[in-house]
């Protein structure tokens, strides 16, 4: 068993191109031995954003605190604390805080191909 | 994309022996097309217990509200709010709400061997 706190966590700037104040955690991954998929915790300050973007890997999501909004090409669609998210793999999408408070969401990720 | 709230979830009892107040709300798994793992909230009264036991699949845990303790066959480790937890397939363990308040995780889990 492995135990840890979100405090003790460094929190790293999300790198999709013009993402803008959020932050991410790597609670459970690779270094930690776990196998088969990660999870992360992703914070992002209101007015902040992490534009459309796609990658292999899926998520599974879980709103922890918070209101925001995923983003599609189409258009986007709004979610609060207790929602949760399915994105399939290679699917544009994006998320952005439109509210007044720290958005926080739980993002597990399968194992990335070049992991795996 | 999929997107979907916990009050829309129904909440089964959880199964494992001698359980008491503790119950489970699958978010995302099998009957949504999801791969790789799945996402559940587990939600545990006041008072409540999940008591020792073991299986194949892996846990990553993540504290969503309240306080408890991981169960262990030589003792127990408290946890709350914030806190992440990974259990290695097979090893023996259990959950209890230490607390006053309605005890609330994320925990997902490899998909079962007999699914794949």
């Amino acid at each position: 068993m492995k135990i840890g706190h979100v405090t003790e966590v460094e929190k790293e700037t999300v790198q999709a191109q013009g993402s803008q104040g959020a932050g991410i955690q790597w609670l459970l991954s690779k270094r930690d031995g776990v196998p088969d998929f990660y999870m992360r915790l992703v914070s992002v300050e209101p007015g902040g954003i992490i534009p459309l973007h796609k990658h292999e890997v899926i998520h599974e999501m879980f709103i922890v605190k918070g209101k925001g909004a995923v983003l599609r090409p189409d258009g986007e669609t709004p979610f609060e604390e207790g929602n949760f998210i399915y994105m399939p793999s290679n699917e544009v999408h994006g998320t952005r805080n439109t509210g007044n408070e720290l958005l926080q969401f739980i993002c597990c990720i399968n194992v990335p191909p070049q992991q795996q």
